[in-house]
């Protein structure tokens, strides 16, 4: 058995391009999140973050985003991760990591996407720019939701990873901050989770 | 320590059942597929299955799918999977079984879409039925795309789950067969990635 190789593949540049950042793409599924899957078993991966953060972008963006576009919305969701697979995951409680890792993202940004055709490359890393640049309604709507979600996911699962790390209140009162800047309507769900987790004795 | 409740949360019926509904389809992420991830380290979940599906929509779209609303392919693609919550995931090998379990996935996507606000429950609903039905062009090509998916995910692992399972050349065949008849643009690429594993042995 060899190994696979896309380039002996019976197809036209272009098709084979798309290939590439396909398989590549799936890279996301091994990189795992200090959030826990809702079963305890292990941490979720970026890939089913993605997945999840894309679905709510439908269902909360129904009910606190009139205007914005959805759609692009979900455009961005999907791609925003994917220079992790270079780059890794950052956990958003570190600011300083977070400021760090800019520069290596920018560089997985231009691999990953520059395997596409030209013109979809530009597009794709168009997006990423948008969503880490935050400014656009539908970036902001975004990055509100890439905060709230972990939130959700950490509430859902009883706070097992907040408790395992030590998470404090007041790290998970910055979080909604965030959203409240980003997306105000999407801070009362965010509020309510730390109430409802703070009242539990789930953070420090 | 107790066990988290929605209920107890300072939030509308609205947006409580919005979270309820988010919260559920992190079960997702607990569904396992036959496909190996590329590390080999243990199987794709559906939600990761659902992610990367979207993102081929917009990356094969683009090349193939002039006129479809991709935007529309990609939000029925984040839901199409949610019943195997309820109802477990059928490997596409097995026609007998996924007929069986038709019912059961009817059940469970009027249980999981339920949880959602009257409207847009049956909004996804009808998304879902959409998909299941793959009569409009936009399921067509959803439905091309997930059964292109495995194959491609297979073949970037070096066959190891086709080997395990003993998946024959006819089968996966069939799958080109398939996607063939419902996006017939999209057919070159699953035969040139079958043609190869053919080659190098990777199918009985």
């Amino acid at each position: 058995m060899s190994h696979g190789s896309l380039d002996r593949l019976a197809l036209d540049d272009d098709a084979r391009r798309r290939l590439r950042f396909l398989v590549t793409a799936l890279g996301l599924t091994s990189v795992t999140r200090v959030n826990r899957l809702l079963d305890g078993s292990r941490g979720e991966t970026s890939a089913e973050h993605s997945w999840h953060l894309a679905l709510a972008a439908v269902v909360l963006g129904a009910g606190t985003a009139d205007g914005v576009d959805l759609a692009h919305v979900v455009a961005m969701l999907l791609v925003h991760d994917l220079v992790e697979i270079d780059a890794g995951d950052v956990p958003i409680y570190d600011a300083h990591a977070r400021a760090a890792a800019a520069e290596g993202e920018e560089r997985a940004a231009a691999r990953l996407f520059g395997l596409l055709p030209p013109e979809e490359a530009e597009e794709q890393l168009a997006l990423w720019r948008e969503f880490e640049a935050a400014e656009s309604p539908e970036a902001r709507f975004a990055r509100a939701l890439d905060r709230l979600q972990p939130i959700l996911v950490h509430w859902a699962g009883d706070g097992a990873a907040w408790i395992e790390r030590g998470i404090t209140e007041a790290q998970e009162r910055e979080l909604v901050a965030v959203v409240e800047e980003h997306w105000a309507p999407l801070a009362p769900l965010a509020s309510a989770l730390v109430d409802d987790a703070a009242r539990r004795g789930l953070l420090s």
